[in-house]
């Protein structure tokens, strides 16, 4: 059980290497969401929601630079790995654009694609935080808990901006 | 603004319609969770585990039940629409299951990825019940919030065996 990475077999994985995988995973994530925001900045209805997209945007590349940290206490090079969750989930989020593009209903969907988004971060930042701290890597824990507290501080905006979203749409029913 | 669906053109689309997208989109990862879940629980290595995805595949039928009351509640027949962020979310924890089936960070894997489901969830049954209340639909809300709230549940209860699986972890680092 104790064995170093070199010399496993692919039946030996242990839980450095899954901190490995989910890191390369969520590395990806946040490279798509950097591509998306500007987009989703530009759809928005609302000054608030496009100034929130703007600074989720800035965030978005300080969360990647804190993933490179990580990646280079693991001595490991910083790699994105194909993860199809965001693109679904990133995807829920074009479509809404287009289905509701001059909706009063519109901001109101982009936030839930949003927020899909910032829970997706949340779950997989969370796991890593836990997986850090149990593989001794207190700095990367630490680095890993910076990010997971802004994005439920980013959720908690949206959620307030939503709020806001549905209170001032015409009557809807 | 005040139009009724049947006379909206595709331009002015309105929350109700938002909602009803949205409930089709969770129809469907439901029903797509519900069929993940045996398999889930056949490949967790724990008997805990294995046992909360069993009680969480009888969890998802009665979810599913409350879905198609509120389909009713609209008198909108109940049916699932492509969700492909859950396909993604699923497709993660298959990946996990056969790249770590006999490693002892199996089970810490496959909890991370029932986690990102989990939020998933938490996220989509926020949206729609705040949608309910806001539409006037108190008893298509209220059953929503009964799904949140053991979705809600679930989570916490797969956290606390998400540090009972990588305490008993031999020495991964």
């Amino acid at each position: 059980m104790a064995k170093k990475a070199k010399s496993r077999q692919g039946d030996e994985k242990q839980l450095d290497e899954l901190f490995h995988e989910t890191l390369k995973d969520i590395y990806y994530a946040e490279k798509k969401i950097l591509t998306a925001l500007p987009k989703m900045a530009k759809a928005a209805h609302s000054e608030e929601l496009r100034a929130a997209f703007e600074k989720h945007a800035e965030e978005t590349e300080g969360q990647i630079e804190r993933l490179d940290q990580v990646f280079s206490m693991i001595d490991e090079t910083p790699r994105g790995k194909t993860c199809e969750a965001i693109n679904g989930l990133l995807d829920e989020g074009k479509e809404i654009m287009s289905d509701f593009k001059n909706s009063p209903a519109h901001d109101a969907g982009l936030l839930s694609a949003a927020q899909a988004v910032e829970h997706y971060e949340i779950s997989r930042y969370g796991t890593l935080r836990a997986w850090a701290e149990k593989l001794g890597l207190a700095d990367a824990a630490s680095l890993l808990d910076e990010t997971l507290a802004e994005e439920k501080k980013t959720d908690e905006d949206l959620t307030q901006l939503a709020k806001t979203a549905i209170n001032e749409m015409a009557e809807a029913a």
